[in-house]
């Protein structure tokens, strides 16, 4: 499980600098291409994946009828568990929407984080009145059924063209999502806020009028000036 | 011919709801992938469509000269009707805008309703300027024959993937635009606000913490509730 | 050289009057696809293009480390002469940002004029705070090696599906960004104002009530009007 | 269960057919977009499909070791019942191949009637070896590791655009690849050859000259005509 | 009309020489993106186009039932004159065969020289046993009704993204098809045997050891030197 | 340089396991996407890239004319040294063949290995004549400068997505083209032969009927009777 302390961590660390940390242990494979903020000045968003998965529609199976089924997109929402980000795998398939208002009205009831799909939502206004932070490959008319089949809950997915596994862990920001691998996101909370501190005081160098070679990534010279500056705070 | 009245309930029924009804009718093509609003705010357009036709640019047809013809978008324009949608098949060209300020301020004059493309329009602060409500894919600096060739008015037409026929209906709001095919703009019409006002109702009991298998779709007893509550008004 | 008057002519024409000028001389390809303005309201930009090329990155070769070699962005930012505009051939990738807030800063500080790419930045709030006007596909958490490889600056470039040759002409405004043939130059900024002068008077025309055929593109008739106007001041 | 009866029937009916009587029926999306017959002549193959499910690589789970895991490739191999065909999402990758000679040349020994992705193979002359029916989106030298981690097998799948659930049935012959939906097998057996026989005596109609329209669809006339020949013999 | 003598020195004149004469004279986009050879070995074939034009499939009109309108493909066979070459606008979809062997085995009895579309057939074995040259973007199972609606014939229309007007002059051969618009065919046909006279002479000065630069292009020693050996014959 | 004895070993070593070598060394993008066999039957081809690189065509600068200066394909071509693989980077575009028969004639005199690029060439037919093995994304009838300007050689590249540095090391067969950096070419020479005998006993085994847990990848078990019998011989 997640410690609060962790989640509370992570959200001060940018999905920029978690790509960077990732980078640098080898997994390269982690933004999801195609969420995007739904609306701007969302906080932060963290919490474990909570995974959605659909297929493409098939017009015997992705009928109106459908929604009532036991395994639909209702009963998905009706399982999950406060904090998550729930995370949907649309395959990309940007001409249905996979939840409008109502949907996203429980979810908020339900205490759910966010919702991240490489899909798009449906009922924009609506949407956007219940709250809800949402990244989306943007917004569409069309019910799911117009173009995917709902087929379960809390199995391993693909969103954005990135792997994504029950309680790997999402962040969502405004340059997009993130997963960071279950195994990893203790050393992520840990190596977040020393690299964020370093580039907000590059920042300010440059402001000064420093020059980028040697200053960012830093050589001997630069890291000894800033680590002394931190000592004296 | 469509009647004012239905004009009128057509406008307060959305893209989404649209699309609901005529996918349980069997008719899932229907939302035109590109097609976005120009600006945010516009009221829900509706009116029938009035269609343009280009083919892709050739360097021998495609030229500045061509735009004095009398089968140019300049004819096309003074051919519009009071209240019409011009619906534009640019066949997903994103790289020549197919009309800028000029052509779109006399469309106001002329009385149109708003402009529907696949493709984009050019000089964004001048047809902003303008007023008429515009949904496109964007905005780029060429002019048409930089990448299409005009060939036609009221033909049938594709539209973001969409089959379009003169007079069809066409709605565009928030989520993107729908046609209706004429045969079915009555129905529609009937059908589209009972479950928009359905739908407001489920939305209610969402907020005040209803689970949601068995409210939507409804079952039995959701029905029952529902009905009852309408007649108390 | 662009002299200072040529600067200032240009910043007065619209991107969308320079590509029907150059479409006019035989060059359609000018237009590039992808870079869209990364906030509203930028002052348009003009300047001669100081190239910045990437490849895909490879895992041998797009490390952090590389970032300290001498052949790397952070070189290639402090060769960049007052008031150029920095034109990056990210290939179209839109999952790795080329720059972040750090570069950005340092950017403004070296006096360039504007950020063009047909990839994208990251760390959009940090970006968007140092003020530097940006044209990109968008915004991307990653870094620029999680996929690209930095290979060198003033070389030939494709942005966008243009070819940009270092000393071309870059402007950038709401529809886009262009490029003007070095050889071209001139002769835009002599045909430009005369273009634009003619266009605003059109649209109020439009405005009130002239019909397009023969108005736009004018016939002899409406020249001679013009121009009689134009005489009269 | 299928009978070898219905397998029987099913192979003298072409892709094509089963498509068209699919359509009739409400079925449209059916066809797999990507796979291809990976050689020519191969025997039209048929058989319950058995589902293969892939995610996109993460560095951190696709590994060369992963192939040692239970839930691997080569476990879901040793689980096919003969006579099945295998059928494999790959979310459209062409770039790591899925499978190469030897999971091949396995299937061949388990009796699985054919394997189908829109994903690649490897190793191309290694794979035409085995004999084993391929219809794939070509091939790839890099192991499936390279851009995809296998999570399991007889899950509802996505495969070429198209939802196919354990069960269905997969027919594939030069045309590509289909699924009939378990519920329509027995009714598309049924019409499948009289649909077959229709056709090869209007092909042999239109040899001898006759016109179109009338004859395909046919009128009563030819229908009338038609069947008295039939019975005729 | 194409007298038999233009249509007989086409014929021995590749597409390849074709674009590069009309792109000296300033037409860039005359070769068809998407349509290939369907089988190896086809004559190069030349005539008039004559044109088909689909739009997007839609449930309420791409029906079995549309085959028998008098607007049908099947009425617009009908309606071909002897050697022309049908080219059908099937705005790329590649997942419903516009043609099968039956609409081909008739195409052949009118006398048409050819099919190119920048869609697919159906019935690719069907397809062959016909005769009729085909260039198509592949084969695929499904009826055009799956995805087209067929809507006219003899219109402009858009086919592999270039321009094509009813009595432009077709021709297609193993690099694929091109179109020659009407008022430069006899141009083409001027300067086709010209330059196939010369290059075939530039590949034997290639074989004998020559180098390029000066020769191909031919500076003014070279081309003094093939026309001095051209007089000796 | 790279040594006969290198080069003769990688003739012996498969695309497919150069690609697992590499894989395993951490880097995985090796696998040119879009460069296939032009010809069936190609011997495998390695060689040090020599490479080429093109921009977009823009009117002003793609002109036949161009074909005679100094920076030309031409010029290239006379400065390939015997036995290099040409490695074109044409951006992918596919409708514009990069090389006619011409020029890959001359390649052939000069000794070239082969030629991969992520383009097309044209002229299919005079390009099997000459013998030259090809791997390209298929074939174009229009001359290099209808889409692509040529900017040079010897300069780093990306083709088919994948980074190419000048010496790098390109192999190519029937299952496409990959780059062996520079700095492992010794590595991969040295472990390719023993994966490829491992692999062949594999399929033996799996002839012989053995499952595929713990055979591939081998267990412990498997190991040590792998190497007793290679011990055998």
């Amino acid at each position: 499980m997640l410690s609060p302390d962790i989640l509370a961590t992570l959200r001060a660390v940018s999905t920029g600098t978690i790509t960077t940390i990732l980078l640098k242990k080898g997994v390269r494979r982690t933004w999801l291409r195609g969420p995007k903020p739904f609306a701007p000045g969302y906080p932060r968003v963290v919490g474990p994946a909570f995974t959605l998965r659909f297929v493409p529609a098939r017009e015997d199976l992705a009928t109106p009828e459908s929604w009532a089924s036991p395994r639909s997109t209702r009963g998905a929402i009706e399982e999950m568990p406060e904090g998550v980000v729930a995370i949907a795998d649309a395959m990309g398939v940007t001409e249905a929407g996979i939840f409008g208002d109502i949907l996203c009205a429980r979810m908020v009831k339900r205490g759910v984080a966010g919702l991240v799909t490489d899909g798009v939502v449906r009922d924009a206004a609506g949407v956007l009145a219940t709250g809800l932070p949402v990244w989306s490959a943007g917004t569409a008319a069309p019910p799911s059924v117009a173009g995917l089949t709902f087929v379960g809950w809390q199995e391993p997915i693909a969103c954005g063209g990135i792997a994504i596994f029950p309680d790997d862990v999402i962040v969502a920001d405004g340059d997009g999502a993130v997963v960071i691998p279950k195994a990893l996101v203790e050393e992520v909370a840990k190596l977040g806020p020393v690299q964020e501190r370093f580039e907000a005081w590059v920042v300010g160098e440059v402001e000064k009028g420093a020059k980028l070679p040697g200053l960012y990534p830093p050589d001997e010279a630069t890291r000894a000036r800033y680590q002394a500056e931190q000592k004296q705070g």
